[in-house]
């Protein structure tokens, strides 16, 4: 990579660097959601860029001051690429750049992102939830069903995958309310009803549609750059008691459905290039529509940090209690989405596809508490001597993701809940 | 009930009796989507009528002139009510009639249902689907699960129930195109990829729900009411092969996501009211936010019927393949929401919320082809002397739904689809 330099000040250790331009969506005070893109601690107002003629050649004007990513995203790659090189050339500083933005008032395009508060950046018409790490399903296979072969006899065959809820996807920041429901604890004959008491996280990665197919036509796996835009970190948090009495044989529903986190600005697939990889070899080799040359693994680093109630109180720093890498997941992006999209499901922009929990090999690398804790029977400790095997009120769990090559760095900020206790 | 009239030629054995009055959204060649009202072989058409400001002291117009009933749906059932009233009082024919419509240009409100094409009357945000006759899970596990208990511990307690695709919900009359996929074969050892040779209905009922709760707040039992706008016929089309390879552990995914059908009209539940009745008892008693004393079992006649392509070709009338009633099922609609909500996540306006298969007791009242047939053990015969198992190419399937008490008939019209030769 050659090096290059914003003249906006990117501070050393930043996500948002001139190579990455997340797109994101945000308020100030009162007013609308605006579309936004991340620049060092700053937000570019896309809307007011585009507004002053900056993207008029390369991009409808509309869906640039939209309130969310959707028509931008059904304008397809060709567009994406278009208004990244000109949103990097109007930042950079060198001979190459283009001076418009910086000849104007910089008061009326640049936030401070702690000035504004995020929300969603996209409508999601469908989120399906794979099941994609290996070592993950291994793991719950043993912990759900203890009597039986971990790993189903699909599962090396097929993306597993289902439909999540899509009304309580939230982004980063916004509190987690403990969920009721039932659970039939291991030695009673009949379920009881209360908040769970097993609530969990699990750390995944999703990816966001573009343009989308027409209904009754797959999408190609060698097609499968054209129709994802970018990704997220997604916490798909879990109250495991729930899951654990509901999900057989129709699959998890109010053990997922209360809250799903995001983190709120979506790389795109383009600045998470240079971090492209080789996924780890599948055996058996998949049937044909899975199978592609293509390299679609990505070097995304990735870390779970919690903080309880008392921790903060005592001034303790959250605590690293994971950290996992997204390039060793068996199932890749590609394969996930020629695989929903076999049937001629119909794919629309700004649907969430997420990996699944992304878990390594040993317990500092699971990307679950039920994982980490195995099953509650090896608490955390935590550093003011607490310990932990499922979440308590008040405690707040934060994920990060971030792609580092020397001084070369691509991130995701990150996707953060507190939860709040059960009404 | 007192017998009521229109001034609107309503023909006999009409689902669309002014004790229905459902709503729809439809097209006229190529004009945009708008909202009506069906009744008799017509349709009023609802902007127009709120453009004559028929409904400006009773609801926003805007609301009646979009061309999705979302918004209406959002304002809750007062103005459900007193819009439903209007509309009664505008097209009755006695001396409690409001006459304004009747003395307008009538060829501006009324267009002939044949001469327009319905849309979705809907944008549907999440789509759960149920699994609520105990018939209908008891045959699925004696079928998909043969050596074990075919109902499962937790189905008693929980009307158990899962996500299904929005993007692919759609109105009578589309075609569906034959899904392919994955399926093992009974004696292979490796799955093979193709279009599904096991391709079924289910037959069901879907309600749409109306204003919605804020995240975090479960809807009680005793308000389903409130949020309960109109039921629709639902066809959840299912490849049974694909369905079984995948739905281990997480539930169906392809098997079900390549196209569910409506029927277009929105029959309310205002309309069903006269035909409630008392739902089948439950043992053991429900957890309590499961429990009420009201009645929500409807008694709604259902039927399935099947033409052929080659009966088409010869003349012979769609053959009616299964009959059965909405009123016998397990757990209703009011427990279904209470469930779905209480662990707070967010029930949206227009939300579709489907039954689950609608079974009786005997082959002659079951909701799907593997049930009828036994898992094509027992096919089923034709009058041109064809056999069916599951659905081939060119085969139509219609739902159709209604209430009767004597002349008095409110009806959902029909669920239809023709399946098309894999892509």
């Amino acid at each position: 990579m050659p090096h290059v330099r914003s003249w906006i000040d990117v501070p050393a250790g930043s996500d948002f660097t001139i190579y990455n331009l997340p797109y994101g969506a945000f308020r100030k005070s009162d007013g609308p959601p605006r579309l936004g893109v991340a620049i060092g601690t700053k937000v570019l107002d896309l809307h007011a860029a585009a507004a002053a003629g900056l993207f008029d050649d390369v991009c409808d004007r509309g869906a640039l001051q939209a309130p969310l990513l959707n028509a931008f995203l059904a304008l397809g790659r060709p567009t994406w690429k278009a208004v990244r090189l000109r949103l990097a050339a109007l930042l950079r500083d060198d001979d190459s750049s283009d001076g418009r933005l910086r000849a104007l008032d910089h008061t009326k395009f640049f936030t401070e992102q702690r000035d504004v508060r995020m929300t969603m950046p996209v409508y999601v018409g469908d989120y399906v939830d794979f099941y994609s790490s290996l070592e993950h399903a291994t793991n719950l296979g043993k912990l759900f069903r203890p009597n039986s072969e971990p790993l189903l006899p699909n599962w090396r065959h097929i993306p597993i995958g289902y439909h999540g809820r899509s009304s309580t996807i939230v982004v980063d920041g916004t509190p987690v309310v403990r969920p009721s429901g039932q659970r039939k604890p291991p030695n009673a004959d009949v379920p009881v009803f209360g908040p769970s008491t097993r609530l969990d996280i699990e750390l995944e990665i999703g990816f966001i549609t573009g343009r989308g197919n027409r209904m009754g036509e797959p999408i190609p796996i060698g097609d499968a750059r054209e129709h994802i835009f970018g990704l997220v970190l997604v916490n798909d948090w879990s109250a495991r008691d729930i899951q654990a009495w509901e999900y057989q044989p129709l699959g998890p529903f109010l053990g997922k459905s209360f809250a799903t986190t995001i983190s709120p600005w979506i790389v795109t697939l383009d600045a998470l290039d240079p971090f492209r990889t080789a996924s780890p070899s599948q055996d058996p080799a998949p049937l044909p529509y899975l199978q592609t040359a293509e390299r679609w693994a990505y070097d995304i680093r990735l870390a779970v940090e919690l903080q309880t109630e008392k921790m903060r109180a005592a001034g303790f720093a959250p605590k690293t209690v994971s950290q996992t890498n997204f390039k060793e997941m068996y199932w890749t992006m590609a394969q996930q989405l020629a695989h929903a999209s076999v049937n001629g499901t119909l794919i629309r922009p700004g649907d969430l596809y997420a990996s699944g929990t992304i878990s390594g090999k040993t317990a500092e690398n699971f990307g679950s508490f039920i994982e980490m804790t195995w099953n509650g029977s090896k608490p955390l400790q935590l550093p003011d001597g607490e310990t932990r095997a499922f979440l308590e009120d008040g405690d707040e769990v934060t994920l990060r993701g971030w792609c580092e090559a020397g001084d070369f760095r691509v991130g995701f900020g990150k996707a953060s809940g507190r939860i709040v206790a059960a009404r």
